[in-house]
């Protein structure tokens, strides 16, 4: 069962036209969020992020955030999911052949809900050397559909067995993992790459940032050389649906002895109670 | 009508998945090839580049040239156009959610056919400010379904009243426009970045550089800062529906006094000519 376009429709019977701007051109945006319960506890915060980058791309956003949240709950119910991968995406809709829109727009919105994976184990990095963020693209800060350079980077590093990739930008920093933010720990203090980077501003690194700040701690958004990583006391990943997961080894070596940083393990911990916020 | 997944069907009728990961990752390639009275020319060419592309991504072609030719004129008849715009689009297919694809891949192949375009008046460029082309991607090289670098850039520079995009690199060099390559004159020299610096390596490019070669004209693919734009005797850009458009100004100002260049003149006649080719 999906939501598309307005109304709950069987997997099957859904259909996306071949003329989709989505589709053809990947001019589109999408979400992913987490259902706890049959609720999504930071829906707030993905429309609103949503509804930036559709700003952005001069694309429209069909529905008011109370519709999308009905339509939400909806498709959760119908599917019987109440722990949940949700995936919201916008299309610029169908269009005639080229690159230009047509003057009159009907977006395509798709809601899909999945079983949560399981918590995967800390993540063994290996940095790509296949493909780099460019920063210098507004498409790096935003969640459009072109996808398809992080695909090439999760598929080089698992050739050299890592199971995640992290990308550097084009002056040769960090920036992110494939489908994760970066964070460092160095001594006290957390360190993430800022958005100008190449980065998506993550939901789970804002709420990463300012649990940081209740809990006492030090977090600067900086330009980070990959010899920091290597160097680090500790570091981790963030992303909305896994939360918080340390990361413990980068191309083959152990980041500080391969065990979870506790900082990493508390910011987890705040994250999951974020499962209750409203 | 359509061509989809091996059979001919009526637009209104077909159906995308909506899992399918063109639609949902961009994770695909197309190809848009001229067809001149029935009979698509350059289609070994197209279709030479689309497996090269296809390799890089992993990506399997589901069918052998001879049947995709097939699938091509069989789309030309159905439709009754004989000049036309044939957009190949092929997709790693259905998945499941996230960014690694089935074990089993089922692709997407689509063949649309529009009418041809009216050839377009000599081009009023701007330089792009607001996105650059990755160059660190080999996605820089591919005719990936991530286009929307390109429509930042049209919508940017029509803005300010110009109707191309020329975008340059992350190094600050040029590469090429939103949907076409290229190229400089200096004196009797053809100038073009090649695609180390970040340009898809375009069928009429290619042709151009091989009638530049039969007719004795020098042609060198280089890096080239913008300045070279502006200070060049004459500037054009190729693309495989209209061929050889002549370049007359940039930014506001005309290149060399906005005529068309005699030698973009006769490279347009020159590919013209491979109309006839088989």
């Amino acid at each position: 069962m999906l939501w598309l376009n307005g109304r709950l429709v069987a997997a099957a019977e859904a259909r996306i036209d071949p003329a989709d701007r989505g589709f053809l051109l990947g001019d589109g945006l999408f979400e992913t969020m987490r259902a706890v319960d049959g609720r999504i506890p930071l829906l707030a915060r993905h429309l609103a992020r949503l509804r930036a980058g559709a700003g952005t791309l001069g694309l429209p956003v069909p529905l008011g955030n109370a519709a999308l949240a009905d339509a939400a709950t909806a498709l959760l119910r119908a599917t019987g999911l109440r722990d949940a991968a949700l995936r919201l995406t916008l299309t610029r809709g169908p269009g005639p052949r080229g690159l230009l829109p047509p003057a009159e727009l009907t977006p395509t919105l798709l809601l899909a809900a999945f079983s949560l994976p399981s918590p995967p184990p800390p993540a063994r990095a290996a940095i790509v050397a296949v493909t780099r963020r460019n920063e210098h693209s507004p498409l790096s800060r935003l969640k459009s559909l072109g996808y398809l350079d992080n695909l090439l980077a999760v598929r080089a590093v698992r050739e050299v067995g890592a199971d995640e990739a992290i990308l550097l930008n084009t002056a040769g920093r960090l920036a992110c993992a494939a489908t994760a933010n970066l964070f460092l720990i160095e001594g006290d203090t957390l360190l993430t790459p800022p958005p100008a980077e190449g980065v998506l501003p993550g939901i789970t690194r804002a709420i990463v940032i300012e649990q940081a700040a209740r809990l006492g701690v030090r977090c600067l958004e900086t330009a980070l050389p990959p010899e920091r990583l290597r160097r680090a006391d500790g570091a981790f990943l963030t992303s909305s649906l896994v939360g918080v997961r340390a990361l413990v080894a980068v191309d083959g070596e152990a980041v500080a002895g391969a065990a979870p940083h506790p900082l990493a393990q508390d910011l987890q911990a705040a994250w999951q109670a974020h499962g209750c916020e409203s």
